[in-house]
């Protein structure tokens, strides 16, 4: 689909949001909306994106960094003046047709555009709009036909009796030849009430051409949903939590109650999986099958193998391997690799570190910037002090490693293969294989002093 | 409108709610009911407030401290009955007006107060009864009416037919002119199958005297809710929930999904905060913008600027500045106070403590009764123990310094700007800026120490 | 009920669950569905029981252990060929009569059972077909009646204009006398399209030897619901829980929101307690009066008394006694026994342990097989090494002790009654009472080794 492009109208700032944020910034499944629409015109197959900005455009920019052409509206003339900002984008990438998209629309997915395009080629059209059928068609713009061909997209204001009966109505998502695009662009006027340049009326300017102006029908009316402020915002997740838990339970997932669960759009998980409420998974998480995920956890862009049970904890970046298990109440963040079978108990927090099969990280522990072995056993309460003040230095605990409680493992240093710390211990210097380290003072017992001491106080 | 006092019946067991508290000490999103009422009357700037307890007083007394009068009715005979205890406190304060309030409906506000009020004075009547529209009206007291006054009000099981049809309601709130509802309470009678003082019969007793007696009509049915057993509190709960939370997304607050999230009504977020499911705000709480709150989060009267992430995290009656971050999993106690860009990381305590700005506690650390500077570090497990078993004593940290990991600071202790102690230390002394405090003993590594425990446990 | 036997038809995979396991091993509530219905048949007063397991069978055996006979039907010839499995358990075990039931059917309760059964014996029925009125009947078995016998069960395939009208529909649950059961079994055909053994046949040849047929009506028809993929087996949960909930409201349980909040069929609350949500109660579970549980908890197994408060928090097969409060965030596991008013703060793991009355474990702190007395304070980050790598061992710790932050108590050892341990000190032999036990070395400041330390830095 060489010869096609896009143009991501996304410039409105959403009074009624309230927001200091582009309207396209705002989430859907915790992922921007411009991202849903961005995503769906990559994978109907086309690379030349151009966003049209306005509104708080700067942050919109540094969101989509260099993935797309970007065009700024300075003016807010109207939806026709929006997409005439493109208009130096399409003569440089000159696209054969593109597609003129909502950037606040996040339903409308790759196979749709796709779908439509085919339609679009095989009529012959000039300009498809993408339509679909409202029970309540109040407020929407009426597809007006005459002899098969979309003659016009009329609004609500301007329609007659007849025309507000007509329940087939406007996506904002159209194919055009960009040749009549950019003909109609032109010709657009605004001799009306707002003084804005209406896009709708490029339809009527290319039928009334005699060229060909079709229609492509949604199914369901849901996919062409926005939001116009934070209440229609919520029922955009609603919705679209809904869609994507349907998906799960299809794919043999069990969901015990999907109170508090959202699973992003981009998430896969394996059959036989449980998830359980209060549970948010995001990014491009992958879970497998025979997991229990949840209570009350949150997994975010990470890698989770088979039998892994995850329990009110939360993950960030990480990787986890077959029969691991973590939880209640730990804390995974990036470039945590658990290998198979590892348990992180409770009050755990693992940052950058291999940890290697079997491994023990049960209790109220710390381990950051380190490589670890198999079999090792981290008592209570041990800490990696990573950090001197200056900079972060690595840890290694050698396989079989027995590593005693409330021990300060300062690194950089070294825990040979099968060596204990003795508990209460502070390791600064390497501990060669099968060693014992120890380094704490002998304990001494002072006889009656706790009754000395309170009669002291008395 | 020093002229008017408040009387609220409080003393109903609601025997299906099966408890041992009063009725109106059952809460609607964290707040119990009476308080509710107590709350509103004050809105509508009436001071001399009259509650009258019964089933349980005391603990209603206990609950109510001195903030109001109370009336005790010893005896159940009846709502008339129960507004009759309040005749010491109507001749005592000698308002003009009363107004007649359900300690257990939650709903009426100040203005509706204020409003039945105005009206009340305008119509120069002796009673306003509040009355509402109810769609089915059965079991509700009806409005009867000639001639536009209100000529009584009659119960479901005395209703005539037509009487039956009235879909105007009593919401149980009144105004009177208080001379007028005492001649009228002392002509009432419990001449009835129930032997009871029907507290509705005094509408009827004023009316047929001539003096104007009139309504207020409340919009919204809703507003009249109470409950009778605790399904009927949770469906208050739900109805309060929602309307709070789409109070929250008019003011521009994104609630991703409103699974376990229910915002008390003294609770203030500002715009472009983002609310996580599983979290619960209470009391006075006040909440900035641009935060992202939760999710599975429990904040209680505090104080949160902006810019602050709160992840999964639980804090009473803490001050939050801009830029902080707090957990997953930490716990901020009440006197906590943190400034701007402090990071409080996962598994953290931290109670009755200034931490100064840019300061990071970030893992399994317990920072109690201390005033901390700025841009400290503290390693991972550091303890200040400000209790010796007798008394609690405080911790100072200067500007800049180190707190190595699993140190405990033994308080009463300083230590000084950029000072520094090492990890596994128990610092009982000062420590003077810019110094290093050590108190550990030296490693030392016993060689084959492993390989001998073992053949001997083989 | 000796003369009676059950029969749980659970050799189904139910292909649309997508599942290696079992279908009946499918959970409602936390608890799989097969349970459900032993459980039923138990408290119908029936011991014996045959299940016939299919898919997967070995993974059910494994579950049901020795607790039912078992059956295995290893062809999937049809309903009627998977009761004839039992033959043999009937033959062996001869009840008088026999009930059979669906193992993925779980809402049928022993009430019903044993109600059914009457209604079967005082009839005199050869066979009690329980059914249920269908608003919507299409898909159920229907249920042809001739002079108030049960003449057959047709299904929906088979069924004429006239009896695809009738409402009442075959529940899959039946009494059988047996003799008459075992002879229809034998004359069951597979002269169909799919070449299957109709159990629902044997009605009519009963019928049709002139024996007595009748029925048992439930009341609701949500009492018959299964599961044939993951979106119904979620309406199961859901069906399920909200009949819990509305039984818990009518014991004077407060929930303020039901989000999140799962209590098994087998767990008791007492009146006057408040669930928060996100709470999921399990197995035997027991709460008393005036508790607080929750929000974002979970609670397995436990025996919880009164006045108890336990925040976001986990707890597995523990007890916990009057006034005892936990959390947030702390986790009790198997064998944790906390005496009256003990209090476990925040981030504190304990096991198989027994802490006397008023003990305080406030922070970060681990206590694992260990009997600790009465009013013992647990400073913050102490942890008892219970671990050698090699065994478990017991610590002690008696009466009104303080141990000191950061101790770590190497088990074996014993701390004695009001002894204390000083902060950061490894305990390795017993303290006796009244004594203090120091195990660390003397704190040393070295003076501006920080400014040196910086200016070898830059």
């Amino acid at each position: 689909m060489v010869k096609a492009a896009a143009v991501i109208l996304a410039a409105g700032e959403g009074k009624r949001m309230k927001s200091k944020e582009p309207k396209v910034l705002h989430e859907v499944l915790f992922k921007p909306m411009i991202d849903w629409v961005t995503d769906a015109v990559k994978v109907a197959g086309i690379d030349e994106i151009c966003v049209v900005a306005g509104y708080a455009h700067r942050k919109l920019e540094t969101h989509l960094k260099a993935s797309c052409s970007i065009a700024i509206q300075t003016e807010r003339l109207g939806t026709g003046h929006a997409v005439l900002q493109a208009k130096d984008f399409l003569l440089k990438t000159e696209p054969e047709d593109v597609v003129i998209l909502c950037g606040d629309a996040p339903f409308i997915d790759g196979e749709i555009i796709d779908a439509a395009y085919e339609k679009h080629i095989a009529e012959n059209n000039a300009v498809t709009v993408i339509t679909a059928n409202a029970k309540n068609p109040f407020g929407y713009g009426r597809i007006v036909r005459k002899d098969g061909n979309v003659t016009s997209i009329v609004e609500e204001k301007d329609a007659s009796v007849d025309e507000k009966k007509i329940t087939e109505i406007n996506s904002g998502a159209y194919w055009f030849k960009t040749s009549s695009l950019l003909v109609a662009l032109a010709e657009l006027k605004n001799d009306n009430a707002q003084g804005e340049y209406y896009f709708t009326d490029t339809v009527e300017i290319i039928s009334e051409k005699g060229y060909n102006s079709g229609s492509f029908m949604l199914e369901d009316f849901g996919m062409i949903a926005g939001a116009n402020d934070r209440k229609q915002l919520a029922a955009l997740n609603t919705y679209a939590r809904q869609i994507k838990l349907d998906c799960l339970y299809e794919c043999g997932v069990t969901i015990t109650d999907e109170s508090g669960v959202t699973v992003g759009p981009d998430v896969t998980v394996g059959s036989d999986t449980t998830i359980l409420p209060g549970t948010i998974l995001k990014g491009k998480t992958k879970i497998g099958s025979f997991c229990v995920i949840g209570p009350n956890s949150l997994i975010d862009n990470c890698e989770i193998a088979n039998y892994v049970v995850f329990n009110a904890s939360q993950a960030y970046s990480a990787k986890i391997a077959d029969y691991v298990t973590v939880g209640p109440f730990s804390h995974l963040r990036p470039n945590t690799d658990l290998h198979e079978k590892v348990h992180v108990g409770n009050f755990v927090e693992i940052k950058n570190s291999v940890i290697g099969e079997g491994t023990k990280v049960s209790h109220l522990t710390y381990v950051g910037d380190s490589d670890v072995g198999k079999k090792v056993n981290f008592g209570c309460g041990c800490v990696t002090t990573n950090y001197d003040g200056v900079k972060k230095h690595r840890t290694k605990v050698g396989d079989n490693a027995f590593i005693g409680c409330n021990t300060n493992l300062v690194a950089p240093v070294e825990v040979g293969e099968s060596a204990y710390t003795a508990a209460g211990s502070t390791i600064t210097k390497n501990v060669p294989p099968h060693a014992l380290a120890v380094a704490r003072s002998r304990q001494e017992n002072i006889e009656g002093w706790v009754t000395r001491k309170q009669s002291k106080n008395d």
